[in-house]
């Protein structure tokens, strides 16, 4: 057998240790799989001296520029963020390294740039656990579905919130007390800001949206929305219609099929489509496409195993190309879809409102949202003294035409209170 | 750009005419994802003067074996069964061609001969389409898991069944009434068998186990019980203990790690469990792995549009490597475990017993599930006149064990009457 594979991990967190670990637990199947021996040849870490169990020490540095410098053939940065995560992988692909991350917002920010630099240097650039940690689903997009017309995406894809969610909608509770649990049981950050207002969600998006759509797109491409104004009221109504209230990750195409939209927000979605039974930690992502139908993938999101799983499985797919002398398939960003903007969105709403309890009210709003062509699907109306309540539920329009809806509703002396406004996704499942 | 890739489709049923459709409507797209335009060359089928909507009658050929050794660049196979598939299959390597086929059977009792004739021609085979039509699975398995240990397949690998099995559990009805009602719909073939006896859903578990565990399995390796004796009751009386039937195709890694053992037969899950809720036409597999923890796919396992995606998706990945020159892995059987037989499944079981209403037989009957060393988890008694009902729910031991036991209870004076014998799967998820 041939000389061995040379690996070189940037980054000793929960992912680097699991990925060394993993790597070196599975030395002989990976041998088998691969062909050749993969070699570790070492570990950047923040601090050298720090005891990390189960992992060589000899291999520890804190010279992360010269070991993603090294020439190894494979490079693997689990350290995230921006910087130094860019400079070091560039620095890695000028050296001919083939190159595996876990990074989302890196791929969200600079996707296109390292795309470029890979491609022309001829070698891979694979992330599969940059998405749903564990879960096989960027190759499978980029491959699997590479013969048919992906048309949306519905992802549940940050395990924080779906575990916030999950909780709320058990226990009736707030968010607040639901944060300070998560927080507790180290499924949300003392700082949780990324999670909770879609920032790490929108990064997701933003990858899967490229990938299916075959279009460069962006953090700073996706609509977002936090889940941190969802109430134990709001989830209390969603369940008493048959609802549980998620934050989606959605990606589009515009009915022309010249537009891409993505979006992150909390949406109402049935509780018999298959994304509503996903609790926790768990990650689902629905795929729609024209020939396939509906798929599902669904599994861990994160954890240091199961990024890992996804990370070395990465791994074992460049090693085979570096013996091989290929490379996998380059960014296919042909297709070049305009990112329209939220307001073209088609979407339906659920609207709670606290109104008059007079004659004409009724006639009074249904009117609004016919003049601003907004179709009504469902009306629940239950008296309480000289107000009412007021359910409605939207025919899908664009999002625009609704919020226009909703202002115009807000300035209604008839409308006392708009209490709640949700979108709704997945009723077609 | 450079000459046209060249495709000869063998086969112009349902999926064939898919396919056919596919490939000619995404063009555009399929040139620009590949960097290379295809040409269906022809497509070979029964009766060429048949009328076919959507398809270019100029490309119709009855002479298949002709098409097969034309020497173009990716030759489809969706003819099904062994013969004439398996020659054409053959025929077509030898002219150089790139295989992609959605044939389970002919992949389940001769995959390791044909993946040796494409190794050493240095051609692609690929059958995503083989196992669970739209879904992508093969390729996750093969790629994406690689770098993990996968230790056991839970699969509803088989709409019909699972579709008749949904029926019974909704409507309360009897196998034969839903059989009917699913031939009518065209679910179920004049002649079941196939489906209803297992046979599909094996040929299914041989390939799956085969990838998951990197050794050469086939249809012959497959203990198989079908799902016509599962009665109304037997559903009946698992939805009262919050279970579900379904027909599962299992394969999994024995506990010293060297063995594999691969099932197809009903079971009853917990309806808490992800594939308790895959209802009707739609599939889903189940996959446990070291790190990955639980991964599930789901989706369409069937027709002509969602086998036509799967097709499709390898056509784009066999022409990639066309033109860079390269293949996909190989088969891997590195590890060559043993295929074990069913009587070392650690499997637990639900058993319905009519016994005699008289003191003792509770004693005996515990007695007898202990002399042969398995565990009982629950007891559930109900006195019925002289008669009681017993329902037993055991903790896993080995199958032969539990079917030991069985033995001696249908031999006990106290027990009028062995009900139902039931495996349960899935209740750690």
């Amino acid at each position: 057998m041939s000389s061995p594979l040379t690996v070189a991990l940037l980054g000793g967190g929960t992912v680097g240790a699991s990925v060394a670990q993993l790597i070196s637990e599975s030395a002989d199947d990976l041998t088998a799989r691969i062909g050749r021996e993969l070699k570790l040849t070492g570990i950047a870490v923040r601090d050298a001296s720090k005891p990390r169990p189960g992992v060589d020490s000899k291999l520890l540095t804190e010279d992360a520029a010269g070991l993603a410098a090294s020439g190894a053939d494979i490079v693997i940065e689990v350290i995230g963020g921006i910087e130094p995560a860019k400079t070091l992988i560039e620095s890695a692909i000028a050296n001919g390294s083939s190159i595996v991350t876990a990074n989302k917002a890196l791929l969200a920010a600079h996707g296109a740039h390292l795309h470029k630099l890979a491609e022309e240097a001829g070698v891979d650039l694979y992330y599969e656990a940059a998405v749903a940690g564990a879960i096989p689903l960027l190759r499978p997009l980029r491959e699997s579905l590479a013969g048919d017309k992906v048309t949306k995406i519905l992802g549940i894809v940050n395990g924080t919130t779906n575990f916030i969610l999950s909780k709320m909608y058990n226990d009736g509770a707030d968010y607040s007390v639901v944060l300070k649990e998560a927080q507790d049981l180290g499924y949300a950050e003392a700082d949780p800001t990324a999670d909770v207002e879609g920032f790490d969600s929108a990064a997701k998006a933003a990858i899967l949206a490229g990938l299916a759509f075959h279009t460069n797109v962006t953090s700073d491409d996706v609509y977002r929305e936090g889940m941190t104004k969802v109430t134990a009221d709001d989830i209390a109504a969603a369940k008493s219609l048959g609802y549980v209230i998620k934050l989606l990750a959605i990606a589009e195409l515009t009915d022309d099929d010249k537009g891409v939209i993505v979006r992150v927000h909390p949406a109402m979605i049935p509780v018999t489509h298959p994304l509503a039974s996903v609790r926790d930690a768990f990650n689902a992502v629905f795929v729609e496409a024209d020939a396939a139908g509906q798929v599902m993938f669904y599994g861990r999101g994160a954890g240091g195993a199961p990024t890992a799983s996804s990370v070395v499985g990465d791994v074992v797919a460049a090693a085979r190309h570096r013996i091989t002398g290929s490379v996998g398939p380059a960014q296919s960003i042909y297709a070049d879809l305009e990112v329209r903007p939220i307001g073209e969105a088609k979407t339906s709403y659920y609207l709670n409102l606290k109104v008059s309890d007079e004659s004409g009210v009724l006639a009074a709003i249904s009117n609004e949202f016919a003049k601003h062509d907004v179709s009504i699907q469902a009306v629940r109306q239950d008296g309480e003294g000289d107000a009412a309540s007021l359910i409605i539920r939207t025919h899908e329009a664009p999002e625009s035409r609704l919020r226009a809806t909703v202002e115009a509703l807000e300035n209604m002396t008839a409308v006392r209170e708009v209490l709640g406004v949700m979108r709704v996704e997945g009723a077609g499942a």
